[in-house]
């Protein structure tokens, strides 16, 4: 059996995509470690399942490479919005997705018949500290304590080059403060409604971006006075830059960047 | 323009296999780079267009992931085995590829009408030194200094696991000795037939398996009388296990080892 499959990648995140509506996929984790693995299989971030639902337009499931299932996330939900408009499985531009954390809410922006951009409405942010001093053994770190959902821990550096991601990150991430861990930003302000930031993801380490992560940075330069609600925050990661806007309104935070088809696939089972 | 494309590996060197006979491709340096990049392109390493020859039957070139060219490669050569006997563009199992380092002839080694195993004539080895000890600012190495068309010093160890290539590795590499320097090979012998390899490429750094490397390393047990000419020999490395056969009586090396088909995919130029 040949299961169909199509690469995207959304700011550097890359995941295999397959549709389950017509293709039932019954041993995901498995399929998401061997397809994942680079040299002798696909190479990927993940397995993506697109399946239908009861309660949203569609649903979505991700696999990370070690074969756990994640609850959500925002460069794959803009992928796919690509995918489910590219391919005619929809002729919306305003799509619902259920997701193990809840109905996520995408808006596609549609150039020459394709979905170039997608915007995904990120939920409502909670500071749960503005500002937190933690202790390391390399130093005392000032940052914002934000959830996304997930928790994260923004520290603002003066120069983004300097900031030591390998040792400061770890450190942080499994201080005592946060026993349940955090991801941590380092962020660097550049201008108004532009920054600079890497992160270091919690489980993960050092990645390309983090969707959570730039959103959670957005509203930490909020907090600190360096951007209104309103603006449009661009957010520039190693992987590619997010715009980010905490809308002043109903007081969520809306994410947009790319989302890009790298190739189709077909790989025997 | 769409180019269809094959990801093939054997002993885990991958790489994306393009047949030019039907598909010109005119700028192979540009898309090995773009390709074989994780995340955002398909990953690989490298790129291998197959076409026509005037010399033999077919042709090969090889492009490694930073674009440059490489003469020859042992794993890359059995997947095109594979690649011409399964897609049917050739029905023979005997089969002649022009290459940048000459002609190469490949057996092929075919189950339920599919090709498993591919024997590569991988030439006459040059023994330059059997026995050649360098000093390293971390120890002095003793092993055998051999050409396969290319450099090799292969270094026994007791323990594979304390073979330090990383140290090691780049000392040996740019050792005086060797002024176009050497991939070098830490050998244990397990038993009759059987050792352990792992390798530090020339240039490449700690790869899973290097196919001039196990021959190197079988030549280098025969040298030192730990395997006679003629004999199978099963060199285990990080990615696979290859036969190697000293062939007695034209003196030729002959690789044995898998070559696996990993999916077949579509990318727009």
């Amino acid at each position: 059996m040949t299961i169909q499959f199509t690469k995207m990648q959304g700011a550097g995140n890359d995941y295999i995509y397959v549709n389950t509506i017509n293709q039932p996929v019954t041993n995901p984790k498995e399929l998401a470690i061997q397809w994942s693995t680079y040299h002798t299989g696909i190479g990927s971030d993940g397995l993506v399942l697109i399946g239908p639902s009861h309660i949203a337009d569609f649903s979505m499931r991700i696999f990370n490479a070690d074969g756990s299932e994640a609850k959500m996330c925002g460069n794959a939900s803009r992928c796919i919005g690509k995918y489910l408009y590219d391919k005619k499985l929809t002729q919306k531009k305003q799509i619902s997705l259920e997701t193990l954390s809840g109905i996520k809410h995408l808006e596609l922006h549609v150039k020459n018949g394709a979905v170039k951009e997608v915007t995904v409405d990120m939920g409502c942010p909670d500071i749960l500290e503005e500002s937190l001093n933690l202790s390391c053994p390399n130093g005392t770190f000032t940052g914002t304590f934000v959830s996304m959902g997930n928790p994260h821990f923004v520290t603002f550096v003066e120069d983004i080059k300097q900031a030591n991601l390998p040792v400061t990150g770890p450190l942080l991430e499994h201080h005592p403060y946060f026993p349940d861990r955090a991801n941590i930003e380092f962020v660097q302000f550049l201008s108004e409604g532009n920054a600079r930031m890497r992160v270091w993801e919690r489980g993960s380490g050092i990645t390309q971006a983090c969707g959570t992560g730039a959103c959670a940075s957005a509203v930490a330069l909020i907090a600190h006075g360096r951007a209104q609600k309103g603006d449009k925050i661009q957010i520039q990661m190693d992987g590619g830059t997010l715009t980010i806007e905490w809308n002043p309104t109903d007081n969520h935070v809306y994410m947009t960047g790319n989302a890009v088809t790298v190739f189709e696939g077909s790989i025997k089972l």
